[in-house]
């Protein structure tokens, strides 16, 4: 069993909308990250993913699995369990996702300033 | 002055709306891509960006001059002359825009497979 996923895996104040990359869409490389250490629940993945709606959700691992970055297992139990993992496919984008965090972690900050500057100028 | 643009550059036939990876907005990669040699000027990125509308090319531009990734030179000449180049922050995006070609280079025609194999089964 792998460690519970923590709503504090990502920042909340991260400026997504600003960040000039982007991995499928805007929840991708995040479910990326959840899943790399492991199969993880629906309702697991809710946890870090806070503002995601169940439909988004939805919606996000289906597109994932379609393009076999994801595998979803139902399990027969009871309750029904279902799981979602990489595939050596999805897990390939965790190369991706580090280096657009590498690269946030040095460059974000000019990016802001330089954001700030030019709105500054237009007033 | 550097060599012209060609607009074979991009694959006519390159899936981007499969490409789970994206830099900035739609355009943003493949403008870096059109300035890691040299200053251009705004008719010469229509070439290799084919289908771009002259509008939405002037909102990526400005989008990336807002963001720092591309400074607007305009020379007082006549007939006026305009270009755009790269910043030292716009250029460090080429390693990120590297990586994202090296991925879809190994990597894009499993995906695409994927999701033909699932489109496939949902028939």
């Amino acid at each position: 069993m792998t460690a519970s996923l923590s709503p504090d895996m990502f920042d909340v104040a991260c400026p997504s909308t600003a960040m000039p990359f982007q991995i499928g869409d805007k929840w991708t490389a995040m479910v990326v990250l959840c899943l790399e250490h492991g199969p993880r629940r629906f309702s697991e993945l809710r946890v870090p993913l806070r503002t995601i709606s169940p439909k988004v959700l939805s919606e996000t691992l289906r597109a994932m699995e379609r393009d076999g970055l994801v595998i979803r297992h139902a399990y027969d139990e009871n309750p029904p369990r279902v799981e979602y993992s990489l595939t050596p496919l999805g897990r390939s984008l965790l190369t991706l996702v580090d280096a657009a965090r590498a690269w946030c972690a040095e460059h974000m900050d000019d990016l802001l300033a330089a954001r700030a500057a030019f709105t500054a100028g237009l007033n």
